[in-house]
């Protein structure tokens, strides 16, 4: 796999090009609103200008530039391609319309991704004559700082394009994982949805304020989870490992989450976060503070990475 | 509060008097088993060793420990402080006989503290005449590492008592949360139980594999978690914060999680997790693992709080 296209502008279709491009891979950018692709080129070129200074890459921010070309057309950018990552709207009627044309101006060898987060593949490919070389590769936003990728195929995806899709992202330096069967919202979103409908129904039953809580994960929970995930967590902490930590928590575990049924997060209860939030920071400081975080995330795969290499 | 006493020498009571003695506090530290409190006064100073070559503390080792000294008895241990932080076995009946001794023993200001993590402040202090003065600080181990404590009040523990504690480990650089109503789990191994309950049920329908779901979390979804906590994520993931997420992705969440139902861990599942993580990490490199892990946390909170100084 050499030569990628990128199809959808935006933040994610942007992160994407730097994501191939800084690997050393040929990159045909594509967007359907006119002159959307000159802008994001110039916004690629600060990504890389942020990465390079937090240490992240070490090549040229131009000459990684130069490996990502503009596409005039779709066909264009996917003709003589071996991979395409489409980032278009979270539609499922645009995305079985982009699918069509991507499958037929692709050539037949090419993977067709979808970054979609909410779309299955079976929904968006069915219809097509090529969907066994549909499939979703989910990243996490933004993806040239955070290197998970979901890999989820359909039923129908050829075990030989999962094994590319994977293949391709471990290669450019993401963390690609295999979700086995078609599930909403993946792994990631399923696993955050069962962490906040907990979240907010202890704000909701007045046992902790938003700040405790989010004190609680940042300064306590999430710091193992940020370098080992939640089993090998659990490995760790039982001195005969997860089975032992099994027999020896598994009782009070259950305690604490058999009497827990699913609620929806009700209008009071969105209205008691939103309120408690914007003490914290106002509606005029989101800006700045998604600054702030872009900067920390870099930050800290920095930090996780040297100490993977001095390790 | 100038003067600690840290009762039970183990694991966390030696972290404890490393907390306390680093910010200056005298601390007593007694322990019933015969020679238990001279090794735990040589391993301290071992603690101590790893956290200066981690970059988290500034002061000779050695004058710390001299802030640290032997009780002979309970009684030695706690007739002139200011704070007991008890950390014995965790079994209620044990529980109570200890308060009742540190009942006894400590003046009548001295605030009495309990590590314990599943153990409520109600269930072993309401037989004393004291106590308006129990409560439970809970920490996650390692505390002279990871700082967050769970504050966590009976009915009956009077707002004085509640709000020493707090300012006591807000002042030794710790981070106090305050649980509100005594809840099982208090907060943080609530919001634990709730992911690892989404995960292992992923594991046992074979979505995803042990090591796959580790990865979607380490290299994904806890990056975030580990400096912002889960509302301040999704606050800064919609233009118009937690509420607009609320309206933009509520619905998906409900959609994710209202047919999901409580089960327990079954010995086949247990076995499956077992076997993977086996196959990631022998029995025989659990110990060699767990320094890896606990290097890696000194760094991961050096990292932390040098990014917030240069903020």
């Amino acid at each position: 796999m050499k030569k990628i296209a990128v199809i959808g502008s935006g933040l994610i279709g942007r992160a994407w090009s730097m994501v191939f491009a800084r690997a050393g891979l040929t990159v045909q950018l594509f967007d359907i609103a006119d002159g959307a692709v000159d802008k994001a080129v110039d916004l690629i070129g600060d990504g890389l200008e942020e990465l390079k200074s937090s240490g992240l890459i070490k090549e040229d921010t131009s000459s990684i530039l130069k490996r990502i070309t503009k596409a005039k057309t779709l066909e264009d950018a996917v003709g003589d391609v071996d991979y395409v990552q489409e980032n278009t709207s979270e539609r499922l009627d645009i995305k079985k319309e982009v699918f069509s044309q991507l499958d037929a101006a692709a050539p037949k060898h090419c993977v067709l991704a979808s970054s979609t987060s909410t779309i299955k593949t079976s929904l968006f490919s069915e219809h097509l004559n090529g969907r066994e070389r549909c499939i979703v590769a989910h990243p996490v936003n933004p993806p040239h700082v955070v290197p998970i990728v979901e890999v989820s195929p359909s039923t129908w995806t050829s075990d030989e394009i999962t094994q590319k899709t994977y293949e391709l992202h471990q290669r450019v330096g993401q963390v690609p994982i295999i979700v086995k069967k078609e599930v909403s919202g993946f792994i990631l979103n399923r696993l955050q949805a069962a962490l906040l409908r907990e979240a907010w129904r202890l704000v909701d039953e007045d046992y902790v304020s938003v700040e405790d809580l989010d004190k609680t994960v940042r300064d306590g929970l999430g710091l193992r989870w940020a370098f080992m995930g939640p089993f090998e967590t659990i490995d760790l902490n039982a001195p005969g490992g997860v089975a032992d930590y099994a027999e020896r928590f598994g009782g009070a575990f259950d305690e604490m989450m058999q009497h827990v049924s699913y609620q929806q997060w009700s209008h009071d209860l969105i209205s008691k976060v939103e309120q408690q939030r914007r003490e914290i920071m106002s509606h005029a400081e989101h800006g700045a503070r998604e600054e702030w975080r872009d900067k920390r995330l870099m930050a800290l795969v920095a930090h996780k990475r040297a100490m993977d290499e001095s390790a």
